[in-house]
């Protein structure tokens, strides 16, 4: 990658460039405000147009038809001549068409297994399953949406009325959705919504401690949604009964009173393991981390993305799992994957997953492109192809050593870098993330997202100055500074990775601070009825 | 209908069955605890097996192959010899196919346009588009899920610090939703979410008074939301610039407080407003009521939906608009929908939106039987068709005056009976029928849901004395008199609509005192990305 400065101006009016690969005929802007027409960016490039920050500048002259390189990959044709110095917009480049799964590399160039790293610890709860939270949840399972009025008033008075007596719980949290009835469960891929949410309840930051309010009458059953043996038992009476449940239709319910006197008392005993539990010294390999970008601009790419991807080899090498995601944004780079998969039967699952999810969008004949916002557009992102390379950046470099379907949790032996198949939608990936077992979420933003999760720390990175001073409250790392010259990606990435460990230790991230967080929002690719 | 006792038990253990029409061969046992094997029904009707509690026992002898009839309708035939007497249950009844749409009766029979009842009022908001709100909600909208947990903050902080000195307001509530970024907004349906979220901002029960909350990137963009011309305009300065928008990623905004105090300052001339105003009184006309039925069991097709039906009339003849809804279940009875439609040109509308709605569940291989559930089974109904019939009768008798399609909002000359095409998902109807302009919700309950909207206000009925003993602080009305021979449908009809007229005056229903609800739930039919 080159930064381009020129030395005749104040430093921050220098006019700032970069390139991300040698053989790129295009850059981006980096100036908070972009630059003007005329602005010398080079003894050999004078821009012919105001280019806004985050868009491309030609930096050769490019001719109507040639290929426009960016992150050494084609990310499109241009329409017309254009002249060096111009403004690359959406506009002047033609998308080039998906990548068949035909033909791809397999497992061709999986990286170098990169040396260990050593030493590294955090201070976390570990679970009998061998899991570690990182934080100490009490989570109310909810089978079905009907229940949520109920949950959410006894989740209330249980933090009211108890949690000031149990002081090592972190939080009591009611797993809320809009499954569990209404929908099609007999259909193929309700196992997706299903497993979610049976997956969700053993996040690691819940302890193992399983409660779970039905409403009696719903879809998805208590039984359905934990088959024996899917979840670990903690007492052994409960082994034939399955995960303790209130049922709000139960006979001996009389009154809403006796519905939430029942919940807040069988929360009871789950609080008092809970507080009993002490956060003890863990291997950083007990990290899973979860990885992710939204609103994201063109410097998603350049700044915080491969930020987060040097953080991910440091995590990787210190043992942990990392879990990259967002199937539209990796579409366009399924190549660069395959070839990076640890084995042959790793490459084919991703081809696997990310066929089947064309699939699913041609169902409603659309496909990989309906992922970019305006968002992305105005920030400089001119369609899914440059987007893509920008986010698959998250993953680092080390071969890619298991992947995960929607919903589907980590066995412990799925360590290194994992990619877990979800959509891009912010609020769907975090979820499946959680349901994998995540217990640190990063997450990039460019234009800005005040993004948190109840279930989990969240780590939000930004990827330019403006936005890091602006949202000086909401962002827990500020990578703009690469782009500003004042940080390399490594300053930044050994910034992340130590912040990762003391977020996972007890550290507060400002969404934590401020208590706000955004719903789960579950994958549910079958009808409701 | 008839219901029938046996005289010599002590009242409370009086063997009782209901027959709904002369020409059924099966009847439901009424008692709370089912009868035993052996019990004398009726002189010339012994029991052979034991039968819940709203379970069917055949009137005759049926043989294999023959029809079962209930409502005088045909919802199965006998897969073996059922002698009379018999458990007549779902594992003995095979499920006719579903009716085609060709050859329908159209319009043939739209019922007598009944007399007018005069003189019914409430005490409502009138709006100046001339709707009745039947609540005075500040409502913030929001454009995507990403803003939710800073709305919801800013929420908390003008109702700790506002709301007390705005004491004419109900509440304020923030339309939170899964929609609005990672969503194929360019395909097709994405027409249905994008209007529903629309036409819920111009609820009668929130004033017209219009406050967006916008993130800045996403791909659901206020313009869009609010096209030029959707909102009506209450301030002239605003209707150059789109309704008031609080965009997070707005440049002014410097921390996180900034935006909840731009949210706050934002609300306040909102409030200002809605507290100068009163109720006034409005005919009944002016009620916008919809209907819907959730946690079924056969009782909701005898006691509770009847009774519904009963105050539909009622209210229909007062000149209120009642929506009925909930496609898949009056898929089965499409020809009685055709067949009561108004004009042609409403039966074509029913087909039109049936017909889609089932080639949206056959996307996925499904029909309209994934409707019921296993509350419904045990509760005694054996197929869609026999839920269908219990379900359709909410819709009482007057002519089907005109078709919604999902999220569209009621004209103002669309009154009377109306099908509001909707999923039977309680969450998804209910969401869809507030967008068309409710005022007032019913919900009948069978196996009994806590179910309530923020929104406004929702009128639950029970179906069974047992679960109106038991949920004596949720039903807010209880038909199950109706089986145990206390009360006739028209009593129980009468009582409800003058329930309605209550709670549209302001009368909190039980939900509303416990201040519990649900989420609103958007129909998406088109892909997340
Ligand atoms: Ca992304
Ligand atoms: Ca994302
Ligand atoms: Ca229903
Ligand atoms: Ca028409
Ligand atoms: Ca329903």
């Amino acid at each position: 990658m080159i930064f381009k400065t020129t030395e005749h101006v104040t430093p921050h009016e220098i006019p700032r460039y970069v390139k991300m690969h040698d053989l790129d005929n295009v850059a981006i802007v980096v100036n908070d405000k972009g630059l003007a027409a005329g602005t010398v960016l080079d003894t050999e490039l004078v821009l012919k147009d105001r280019v806004p920050q985050g868009h491309k500048v030609s930096l050769v002259d490019i001719e109507q038809g040639e290929v426009i390189r960016r992150y050494n990959v084609v990310i499109g044709r241009a329409l017309k001549p254009i002249p060096k110095g111009s403004w690359v917009h959406e506009r002047l480049i033609e998308m080039p068409p998906a990548l068949g799964f035909e033909g791809l590399p397999i497992a061709t160039s999986p990286a170098q297994v990169l040396p260990a790293l050593d030493g590294y610890t955090f201070e976390g709860y570990r679970n009998k399953d061998g899991s570690v939270g990182t934080r100490n949840i009490l989570a109310i399972t909810t089978t079905v949406q009907c229940v949520s009025g109920v949950v959410a008033y006894a989740v209330d008075r249980i933090k009211n009325e108890l949690l000031p007596r149990y002081p090592n719980v972190d939080d009591v949290v009611g797993i809320e959705h809009t499954y569990g009835c209404g929908v099609a469960i007999e259909a193929k891929d309700a196992i997706i919504p299903i497993r979610t949410l049976r997956n969700i309840s053993l996040n690691p930051n819940f302890g193992g401690e399983l409660l779970v309010v039905s409403l009696g009458c719903e879809k998805l059953q208590p039984e359905r949604m934990f088959p024996p043996g899917s979840f670990p038992v903690r007492v052994e009476s409960l082994e034939a009964t399955g995960p303790e449940t209130v049922c709000l239709q139960a006979d001996h319910h009389v009154g809403f009173m006796s519905m939430i006197d029942d919940i807040v008392q069988t929360a009871k005993p789950h609080l008092e393991r809970l507080n009993a539990r002490r956060r003890e010294t863990c291997p950083a390999s007990d990290l899973v981390v979860g990885v992710q970008c939204g609103g994201s601009d063109a410097f998603s790419g350049v700044t915080a993305n491969p930020a987060v991807g040097f953080a991910t080899d440091l995590l990787v090498r210190a043992g942990a799992t990392v879990m990259f995601s967002e199937n539209t944004e990796v579409r366009d780079g399924v190549d660069q994957l395959t070839m990076r998969a640890a084995t042959e039967d790793v490459a084919r699952d991703i081809i696997q997953e990310l066929s089947w999810y064309d699939n699913y969008l041609g169902r409603s004949k659309v496909d990989r492109s309906a992922n970019t916002t305006p968002g992305n557009k105005a920030g400089g992102l001119s369609n899914i192809v440059e987007k893509a390379m920008g986010s698959i950046v998250k993953s680092g470099s080390s071969p890619i050593n298991s992947v995960l379907a929607p919903g589907e949790k980590l066995k412990p032996d799925q360590k290194g870098l994992v990619f877990a198949a979800t959509p891009a939608s912010d609020f769907i990936c975090g979820t499946l993330q959680l349901a994998a077992g995540m217990n640190v979420h990063i997450f990039t933003t460019g234009r800005g997202t005040p993004y948190g999760l109840a279930q989990c720390p969240v780590i939000k990175v930004a990827t330019r100055n403006d936005l890091a001073r602006r949202w000086h409250d909401l962002m827990d790392v500020n990578a703009g500074r690469i782009a500003s010259g004042e940080a390399s990606i490594a300053d930044v990435g050994q910034e992340l990775f130590e912040m990762i460990l003391a977020v996972a230790s007890g550290k507060k991230t400002w969404a934590e601070h401020w208590k706000i967080h955004n719903s789960l929002v579950l994958f549910n690719p079958a009808p409701v009825t």
